[in-house]
This record gives structure tokens, sequence and C-alpha cells, in this order.
């Protein structure tokens, strides 16, 4: 069960919008918003002590997205500042699901929330297990040094 | 009440994937689909009769992303040849709904599925009415001459 | 005749970046510097005292890019800072030319350098020129009062 | 000494202007044609008689961008059909250099034209050289069999 959006802690990144981000309508790409949740998924690793890139070049392991959904409260328009806040809703071996808020940082407006899953996977993009060093970081406990991987 | 997928027309259009799409896990980045989900729109208007590009030029309407949810299921490659599949769920002359299928053309595989909800805006991003001359397109029935915009 | 490198005043703006950024490769994406080198023009902007945003929504003049290079020297990683350093080459009421320098923060190695040429034109994309109080910024010499636009 | 543009053979490939590659001044943000560039390059190799997939996947061998170089004469508009012309400058066994045109179809008027040149680059990305079977589609001789690579 999602814990309540209250419980949840949110990490916050902060950028700046690009005018490639922009399209004709005056307003930021609705494609975009699915690059700066992952913006927010980098910096809530980086906040909880580790670097995703590392994950993929040391431990081999990919966070994979198998499902993503963004609501568009309001538009970003170019050069506003936005506060893109990530928080972990649930997380498995096999499973992590993020959730977002996407915010004019000037106003406060929510502009928009989100939310992907992604299942772990290895270098052949087959599903796999959080390698155990990472398990902390997403708040599972810890396995015994008989559960080797 | 949506409608089946069974029962839906979908439109099809293809695309190949290029280079700039791929990401360095070696498949399509994620944000990628809702651009494909946008040509597949393009395609739909199209095979309807009208052109995207003058619903906003001639006529000051948009059809703006209020949500987008997106279900990845098998990755796609670079320079895989895929087939958007589009359908109008439901349609009013404010709120339109849209459904898609992205496969695999050469081996049918069926690589993600998703939905997009769009509302009616004028050229101020203020919520509005689809033009008259378009409710036709979207299978809304006419209106009487009474009913001027 | 464009100035020495050495003699440019540099403005410099970092980012980090994003696995979007990213390609099969597992390095940035040719075309995406071309969007690092637009951040860094949208600094040199902010560094000098105003906002392209506004040059654009009140002015009505855009800056159309007329030519762009890019010498690429080595590759840039996900998650690497980088260093965007934005330079004026040379500016007329017509035409601006910037410069740019791209480097790895934490190594200092220079990554790629390139160029800008952009022609001021007005809201229908015909050439115009530079509004009077931009000049400054752009160092060229107040236009007297009889000049006007 | 590149050839004069006329003795060039050139590889004519066609897109469709995306809604994302628009940007708020209402027409094609300039980095998306170092993407059609690439979309160009893909046809040009398709064309000759090998997929440049297989280069990477089978052979190892990439052919990263050294230098990329555009050239915007005319924008180019949401929906606008694309042609883009693709011809190979001077090709070596260790750099390959292509130019580019880039035409609106309906009208056949020249929208830009531009460059890149590549190196030949292994897994690692150091430099390296054509695989023996890929020469003839740049034009090389064919080298003898004592010529080991």
């Amino acid at each position: 069960m999602p814990k309540n959006d209250v419980e949840l802690e949110f990490i916050e990144t902060e950028i700046n919008v690009r005018y490639a981000e922009t399209d004709q309508m005056g307003i930021v790409y609705y494609a975009n918003y699915l690059v700066w949740f992952e913006v927010g998924r980098v910096a809530w690793c980086k906040a909880k002590g580790f670097h995703y890139a590392e994950m993929e070049s040391t431990d081999k392991r990919y966070l994979m997205v198998a499902e993503a959904h963004c609501r568009y409260k309001a538009p970003a328009f170019f050069e506003d500042d936005i506060t893109v806040r990530t928080g972990l809703v649930r997380a498995t071996d096999r499973v992590i699901h993020y959730c977002y808020q996407i915010c004019n940082k000037s106003t406060g407006q929510l502009l928009a929330t989100g939310e992907t899953k992604h299942v772990v996977a290895d270098m052949s993009l087959r599903p796999s297990r959080l390698p155990n060093r990472y398990r902390k970081y997403f708040g599972l406990p810890e396995v015994k040094i008989t559960n080797y991987e």
C-alpha cells in the first residue's frame, strides 16, 4: 500500500527551463516532464548516498522503466525555475516505485504530479535483483551473509 | 465509459528508431514514447481528414495534454521499424482521450501501450471548445446553426 | 575580426549530464551540445543583466540561429558535471556571434568548442535590429534619441 | 580535396516535422537539424547496402562525431515534409566526412546545409579503422589479404 504523500520524504532538486524544452505552444513539451522525473531520480539517489551511474557501471544493474504517468496541471515556461520533488513510494529488491511533484519554484504552484515504476534488470535487460549493498538506500532490510547473490 | 480495445479503430503510422532516441542502456529512452504518441495523433488527424497544424494556426485551438500514461513491455532498439497505433477512446467538445499501441513492425510484438487526455484550449491556454467544423472528426454530432460559438 | 580567445570574457554556467542526453554509445549525443550552447547563452544574458525570455516576450525580438559549429574533442558521460563557458565574439545590431567552451568541471578537460551566429529577427521572423535598450549588453554604443527605431 | 557538390551523389530520405521538434519561436529548434543529419546518415548506409546498427553491434566500430556544422537559411515548421539529402564528401579508413542538404519537400526550398566529420572508433572509443568489409561502401579500394586488421 503506497504511503500517503504527507508521510513521504521528498528530495528536491532544481532546474531552469531550457529553450529546447519549449514547443510552439510556448510551453514546455509534455515529454520533457519525464526527463525531469529522471533528473529527480538521480538527485534522489545522490541524496541517499549513491550514484545511479555507479549502479550501472560497477554493479551492472539497471532500473528499467516499466510504467510512467504524468498529470499536467499548469504549464511551465522558458526560464522558469522549477523544483522537482522525488519520493520513494515503495521498493522491493525487484521493483522500485517513485512519485514526483513538479512545482514552479518562485510561486510554489504545483505544475504536475507523476509516478514511475521500475524493474531491476541486469546487463541483458532481464529481470534481476537489487545488489545487496543498495538495499539500505531503498529502505530494505539487510540480507544475511548466507543470502549470497 | 471507454470502449473496448477490440472495438476501437486504430490508425497506424510507422517510424524508424533514431540513434538520438536511444540512451546508454542501448534502448529507446522512455520519454520518447510520448513523442511517438504525438506522431500517432498527427497521423490520426490526417487519416480523419484534417491537419492538426491547421487547427492551431487557423482555428487557434490547442489540444493541451492533461494526462499521459505509458506501460513499457519490451524495449525498442536503434533502427527498429515501429508501428504506432492510435485510437480515439472518447471525445467531448472539451476533452479528447486517445490510446496507443507501440509495436515492433517486423515481429508484431507489443512494446508499449499508453493513453493521453487533452483539454481543448484557446490561444491564452484557457479551456475552450472544439470548433464546430472539427466535431465530425471526433465523432461528435453536428451542432445547429443557432449554437454559435 | 574575432577577438582572440584569451581576450574574450567568458560567462560560466554548470550543468549535470542527464541520462536522456546519452545515446547507445554510452556518451552524450552530439546534438545536445547545441542545447548546452543555448543554456550558455541564457546564462550569458543573465550575467549581462537581462533575460532572453523578456527580449522575446516584451520586445518581440528573436535571436534566430543562422549558423552553428561544434568540434568534439572528448566525450561527456552521464552524471558528469559540465562547465559551459560562453563568450561574445562580435555583435552588431543585426548579427550576434557567440563562442563556447564545454569542459568537464572536475578534471577541467576541454570536451568541445563551438560557435553560433544569430540574426536579430522580429515576430514574423524577418531580419530586424536589436532594441536600443539591449545595445549596451552587447557592447554597442548608445544610439542618439534621433535614431528612433 | 572535397568534391564539388554537383559531382556528389546524394541519398534522399524524408521526414515529417514533429511537434516535439518545434520551439516557442514556432519553428524547428536548431539542434534538431543534427538529429536529421543522423537520420540522413542512416539512410545513406542503407542505400549503400549495410545497416549502421550492424557496424556497431557486429563489428564493434562506431563513427564518433568529431565535428558538426550547420548553416540555417530558412525555418522549418510543424508538419512540413522535409527531404534530407546526404552525400559522402571524403572517406579514409579512419575519417568519414558527410555533407547534407535539408529541403522543404513541397516547395523544394533549401532550408539548411551542413557537414559532419566522424572518426572510426572501437568499443573503448579509441581511434580505430573501418573493418575491411565496409571499405567498399565508402568507395575505398579493397585491401589485400596480407593487410590484416
